[in-house]
Parts: C-alpha cells; structure tokens; sequence
C-alpha cells in the first residue's frame, strides 16, 4: 500500500487523535488502523468499570486500583491520568517496543495524555485534534448514543468544551465534516509524517552510498 | 479533491522540491501542479541563455543582466543564487500574493535557493528532498537526457554530489523508486502540511463559535 510501506528503514511514530467525545475519532482511529499494518492501538489501563460490549485487552485492560499504582510507580506507564474519578494510563512496553521496530502506534486519548506523552516522547508524537463540525451535530451525536440522562449529556458537553478549549497545543487540526474525507486528510498526515527526514534513520547510508561517500 | 479543498480557511504554503537534475523533480512537480488548483508554480529569473523548447514566463524570465541587479536592488526577488556564472532568482510579488490568497507556490529550485527561502520566509516554507533510487540510474538518466559531452556529463555528476550533501537541510526525503508511488507520496506531505494547525487561520473562530465563547 502507498505510504504504507517505505523502502527506507525508519523508526516509528507516537500518532495521537484526541477530539471531545462524539467528533469521530474513535470511528477514524478504527478505519485507520483497519487498512495500516504498520500501525498498532495503544491500548489503556484503567480502574473504572467494564461497560457492557468492552472487551478486556481490547478497549482497556482493566485492572484495580492496586494493580494501577503498582504499574505507576514501576515506571510502567508513560502518562496517566485521573478523569472523573477514574484512573487511565498508557503501558510502556508495547510502545517502546513498536516504535524500535519501525512501526506506529495509534493513541485515542485525550488533552491531558497528549500533554504527557509530548514530554516524555516529544521527537515521536504527531497530534491531531479532531473538530466536530458543528456545536449542533456535536450534541446530536452525544444524545443519540446516550441511554444516559440528561445530566450525563449536560456533563459531557462540558467535558467536550473543556476538551476542546485545547485545540491549539496540536500540531493538525482536522473538521470531520465527512469521514470518507478526514480518513483520507489523516491518512496524509500519517503518510507525509513518516517521510520527515528524522524518522528516515535508513536514510544516511543510502546517501553515503549514492554519493561515492561510503 | 480530497485535501486540495479545505474548508477552514488557510495561508498558503511555499512547497520547495530540490534534488540533483535527473532525480525525477520537474517530472514530479509537473504531476502535482496539473492536478492542483491550489497551487502555482514559482517561476524564476535567470540570465542564462534561453535552450531550445523553453518558454519565457513559462519556464523562465529570461533577462538581461542589468534588469537582473536591478530586480535584486529593489527588493523584487525573494532569492537569488549564481550557478556556472548564471543568475537566477525568486519573485516576490507572485508569492506573497498567492500565499495571502490561501494558495500554494511550488518551488522547483537547488539547496542554496531553499535556504535562502527558509531565512526569509521560514514559517511558510515546506522543504522535501529527491533522492534518485541509486547512483548508477542517476548517471544512465544524466546520459540519456545530455546531448552533452562527456566533460558535462561528469559535471553534472560533481553538481549531483554537491546538491545531495544537503539533503539533511529538508523536512521531508523522498527516495524517488517508482514515480507514481512517489506522486502520492509528495501528496500526502503537501494534504498533510496544509491541515498544520498554524496554517489553518481560519480555526479560532470556528472553535471559538464551537464552544459557545463566541
């Protein structure tokens, strides 16, 4: 597949998709990786309960509060936060271990964790904020998939205002108006990222050798 | 098209390709520029002697000398380089109303010219790099184009290796193996450079209407 298989050895990139709940990106996350093989979801540790159709090790891994500190404080974690109450973070190995091999990984997390993972990996993180089209599509978006009470939804939007009050610490931006669209624009940034000259780390011995250098 | 037509308002870009003649560049940016609506090419300068087929105002403005330093004087041209006792140099009008016009320029030109681009216009500035699949294609492309003697041949190798010493100047390389591969590939970065948050200018006000602050 195009872009998906560059001839030069590179290493590795940290994607990260963020957006208020309800934008897309969880849909676009899904599409993305459905086609690319050389990409994989970091999948998230967390304490809060299983919800009904999540499956353990592909959503989250689900695990107490005990287990979590225990990993925290291992340095198994490469950020983690705290929302709502409820306890998330990201697992390191999988990671470190994909980017060595010149693979990406996918994050769907929100503002805090991307704020995390830039300090601690800033040379291997893209982020993208994925915009809702409309204020009004957002909420339509957030009740249709509710069976939750007004309340929750009025919490949400909050949230999806406080999520989005962030936009501008990411490095692209995309208005999922439609997306067959913004699968296409995120697959460009995934593909024009990999071509960045310092992820290329192949691409010195080719020149060395194509100059007479070597 | 997919990613040539945002809706969020943008600035423009300065798309910059180098590479050594006979990597495949102008072939390249021929492929992009016919299927962009959103994209000039950047039209140089020069005082070197018209060659046969080329166009003035097409390929070059040909010109004299004096109108050459006096351009330069004026503050006309964005940049502007001496190569084999040739001048040849950028206009400024073109760019800079293209870019306020949310359109891209398209820069067809060697390492000292995107420097001198990336100085005075950093900001707008998107630098990719060519690179020939090897040595030996580059030279059997040199001789096959070339009615030229052997002495020019081996000088255009020598200017080859001088313009690929600088490929570690780009943000992005492309390792030309297969031109259409390398077509989408060239795409991806332009879609993707164009959905950078900071170039989207039309953003704020969209979030900002989004989240009600408005």
């Amino acid at each position: 597949m195009i872009g998906g298989d560059l001839k030069v050895a590179r290493r590795g990139l940290m994607f990260i998709l963020s957006s208020p709940s309800g934008a897309g990106k969880t849909t676009l996350a899904g599409r993305i990786l459905e086609k690319e093989d050389q990409m994989v979801l970091s999948v998230s540790v967390t304490t809060r309960e299983r919800r009904a159709g999540e499956v353990h090790g592909k959503d989250y891994f689900f695990v107490s509060e005990e287990e979590f500190f225990r990993m925290r404080d291992n340095s198994e974690l490469l950020e983690w936060a705290n929302v709502f109450g409820n306890h998330y973070g990201t697992p390191r190995s999988l990671v470190e271990e994909t980017l060595r091999q010149g693979k990406d990984v996918l994050f769907d997390i929100d503002w805090q964790g991307a704020q995390q993972l830039d300090e601690v990996a800033g040379e291997d993180v893209v982020k993208v904020f994925i915009l809702p089209p409309s204020r009004e599509e957002l909420e339509a978006r957030l009740r249709r998939r509710a069976q939750d009470s007004e309340e929750v939804v009025q919490k949400r939007m909050a949230k999806a205002d406080a999520e989005m009050s962030h936009w501008a610490e990411y490095d692209y931006v995309i208005v999922n108006y439609q997306l067959d669209e913004s699968e296409e624009l995120l697959r460009s940034i995934l593909f024009g990222e990999r071509l960045k000259r310092r992820r290329q780390i192949g691409l010195a011995s080719i020149v060395k050798e194509m100059t007479g250098d070597g």
